[in-house]
């Protein structure tokens, strides 16, 4: 890691605010809006997940970001390395023929899209979303992508949340996360 | 308008598929995903977003994006400007001090907020999303910033809905779009 990169990281880590409690008791939320807030700090989030991106997966053909903070962030990195960005919805948000994949919440579940034609078989793709917690949200993209018979190079994350070990669920994937909790 | 600004406009224009029937039946739904997915499409959004705030918005201090397509383009605009993005977003997505506005949909009401703290009185903002058809999530949205006591200078969106005459009901808004339908 570069002088460079601590320092890019270390603007990223005084943009992001606690909130004890949030949504629920006992949760830490972790608060990335101030980031988006600061010009510099969300240009070292994509500098970082650029570099990143380029020393790793330098055959990515297209950024899949998850609704709706990976939206914040995806459009910015595939502008960079000048390729697509495909959205991963919730249920019912994209017209025409969709591909879904159903997944557990705490509570329930919930289920997920992308549209048919929104990555092609053999497609290499890489994941984007603002937070790892348990890896269910990404583990599901993951397997919306296997039906799509595209291959994920990888998952890029701002925040990972270590305690809820979501890095051991998504194994053998390759996770990048330019902060630890 | 340039020759070029029209090339832009046009590159833009085939980048959006219409899907007849969508969410339901008499609906004509303007997708924007392909524009996302092909990246000189998307630098064309940006370009002329960025070409008609420098014009004519040139005091704009923060970029305020919708929920969820807003943030798609908004954090482009934003950094392209050199300037912060905050997020409006539906009702309990959003930690700490919040203000919220309860707006009218087809079928019932929704709520959406910002943090208290995102914009302060007297800021001068541009609104930024993906789409105006009837204008109520916009004008929930100008509603918020004037209990916030912000200013809105405009609204840029992609695609203006003519027929739905959303520009009427947020008179007197300037309302910027790329493309009429």
């Amino acid at each position: 890691m570069t002088g460079d990169t601590e320092l890019k990281r270390q603007l990223v880590h005084r943009h992001i605010r606690p909130f004890p409690d949030f949504p629920k008791k006992g949760i830490m939320f972790r608060d990335i809006c101030p980031i988006l807030k600061e010009p510099a700090a969300l240009a070292a989030v994509i500098d970082l997940f650029e570099e990143h991106a380029r020393k790793n997966y330098e055959k990515v053909e297209l950024i899949v970001g998850l609704d709706a903070r990976g939206f914040l962030f995806g459009p910015l990195l595939a502008q960079r390395l000048g390729i697509g960005f495909v959205l991963i919805r919730k249920k019912g948000k994209l017209p025409g023929a969709t591909v879904s994949v159903v997944y557990d919440l705490e509570y329930g579940t919930a289920e997920m899209e992308i549209q048919e034609d929104g990555v092609a078989p053999g497609q290499k793709v890489l994941l984007i979303d603002d937070l790892l917690a348990t890896g269910g949200t990404l583990l599901a993209a993951c397997e919306l992508m296997r039906k799509q018979q595209a291959e994920v190079l990888g998952c890029m994350v701002i925040i990972e949340l270590k305690e809820l070990n979501g890095i051991e669920k998504l194994k053998p994937l390759s996770v990048y996360s330019l902060l630890e909790y």
